[in-house]
């Protein structure tokens, strides 16, 4: 068991399997991709401990509160992490987080996006510490995301060489 | 003739020629920067055999139909490998897609936008094969694009070394 | 003092201090992040003389013009630089702009992205010259940007080895 995976069960949390994609559609693209020691990871949504896009859908700042989308942001972190596990195999070979472009679908005049993406970097500091987990950052508002989820990350990161 | 340009002339496909900026307006940037083996991609969106921007213009979900999406992004991939082959001189030299970020014009309450960015990695993975046309990629919700174009995409590649 | 900081007193222009951030807000991310020689930086926004978030707030093309925008993008590229200067020490390190991505907080209906990111463009080519300064780019609109700011920049560069 890896270190991060112990540090995911001492803070009681545990990565979703791998995302079912809705019936019908077709997803043409790899979620983690692995270049050398550069690791480059899709735009992740929420994702349930079922597999499935997890709920509350809408956008933050009218379906959503900013807790709720802290929350959708904590999601997304998990299921990165599952994805990126299925692919490195464990995820101690993390060297450095470098990228986390944070998109917050939101509603009209809601400015909190830091606020949301938070749910996300926060984990990450937890989970890889200060050093390795650090990482450079956007938070912006989106008109509309896929299936209407609250909030999607990609980003990138470097394993250790 | 690359083995690409081949593929391409099969697929009754011709590459645009280059970009006619629009009169008074200055875009004082690269399209295509090579550093070492890496290229990256500034944003580009669908170009006709005119060398102009390409109809139809507008958000998908108002404006366009899901099906026309997918056209305007498979053109836009069009455009990026008539910069990319003037740039680097052969399109066989690319090793590895990377990233992919995918911007769609987007109506309210459209989500669909995995499906428009498809008639981008669709003609990639066609010409390149499963393995190096493989990316990694989002598809996101814009409010707006420049000149209203439907969908603009971003990326980055590996050449062979 | 560095060539890059004497291209900026002949222009007049000053960087400002740190970024002051809004009590009670948290911001866990690097503003800038050094890699080997890799430079990746976070979204910054305009910047005043003070540290604090420079007026105007509000969206191009409806609170802003586009030359109020360019003006914005310019103030982005003095809290960029600003931000760079604090980390690498010396501006004259950078040996090249590879990547800015230039969001633009956009009114209904506003598709002029590219004239307002203009504002940041021309500056870092007026102090690094057509070479080291050349970019790749997109510039697209954004529905909502943190604090109603009206852009957001995020980048990458290399450092000289």
């Amino acid at each position: 068991m890896s270190e991060i995976e112990v540090r995911l069960a001492a803070l009681g949390l545990t990565l979703p399997p791998p995302f079912t994609v809705p019936s019908g559609l077709s997803l043409p693209f790899e979620l983690i991709q692995v270049y050398g020691t550069r690791v480059l990871i899709s735009g992740h949504g929420p994702q349930g401990a079922d597999g499935l896009m997890a709920a509350p859908f809408g956008k933050v700042g009218a379906e959503l509160s900013v807790s709720e989308g802290y929350q959708a942001a904590r999601l997304v972190a998990l299921s990165m992490l599952a994805s990126l596990n299925r692919t490195i195999g464990n995820l101690d070979r993390v060297d450095r987080w470098h990228r986390v472009f944070g998109m917050v679908n939101s509603a009209p005049g809601f400015t909190q996006q830091p606020s949301v993406i938070n749910g996300f970097s926060d984990l990450i500091l937890e989970l890889y510490g200060p050093e390795r987990g650090a990482h450079t950052r956007s938070a912006v508002g989106m008109a509309e995301l896929p299936f209407n989820i609250p909030v999607e990350i990609e980003g990138e990161l470097s394993l250790r060489p």
